[in-house]
């Protein structure tokens, strides 16, 4: 019997932050330079940059990238933010953004979560028109 | 001993959906019209919508929701896409977003996963500033 050899079209990083710095995760100027900078720092190449901030509290924002994208939910009450950062090839150095986000919102505690997208066969991979 | 019930911030379901029609996939004012009646099927209030066509093939875009998002990264090519719906509140109706997706996009196959995010104890509730 011949296996098939698999490959995946995404990697995607599920992090959760906690007991981090609550003035940097309500600060959204300071949240949208980090999150830029790790794209950047994974060797990413932007598109577009949208970022919000809430009234009362928290931040949401997404940096995107062809096939790919980080995007970023703060509680600054709760010291909390979810990160995600999906990218479209292994080349990508993901965990390098990741030790960038933990370090800069100064988070006690991480959860890292690595979930692999788009499973397809080896002998599909010719009919692949882009790659990132 | 008296056990903390515990709640959490963020609902996010990773969705891969595969053997679509390939031409809708490609299609990128049709798939940021089904992404954003996703987002207001699921009863979210749209802030930023952004959506880019690669010149090769392929569609990526994000619809962003206070505090969530719904994400599209599309391979015609292989019939595939990765979606991502992450949203703040468990009374959101996401599971009728999902089967939107599904129906217009023809998949004949997909994988649905539900993460929670953002796992935080009852008595810490108390301290949240902003619900959405």
């Amino acid at each position: 019997m011949i296996k098939t050899k698999k490959e995946i079209l995404g990697k995607h990083i599920v992090l959760e932050i906690s007991e981090c710095n609550n003035k940097k995760l309500n600060d959204v100027e300071f949240v949208e330079k980090i999150m830029v900078k790790a794209a950047l720092t994974a060797g990413l190449e932007i598109s577009d940059v949208v970022f919000n901030q809430f009234k009362s509290q928290g931040v949401t924002g997404v940096v995107m990238i062809a096939e790919s994208h980080l995007t970023i939910h703060t509680w600054p009450e709760l010291g909390y933010a979810a990160v995600d950062l999906f990218t479209c090839s292994q080349s990508f150095n993901t965990f390098a953004a990741v030790d960038l986000i933990k370090e800069k919102f100064e988070a006690k505690r991480t959860e890292v979560e690595e979930i692999k997208r788009g499973t397809i066969k080896e002998n599909k991979l010719s009919s692949l028109i882009h790659f990132c």
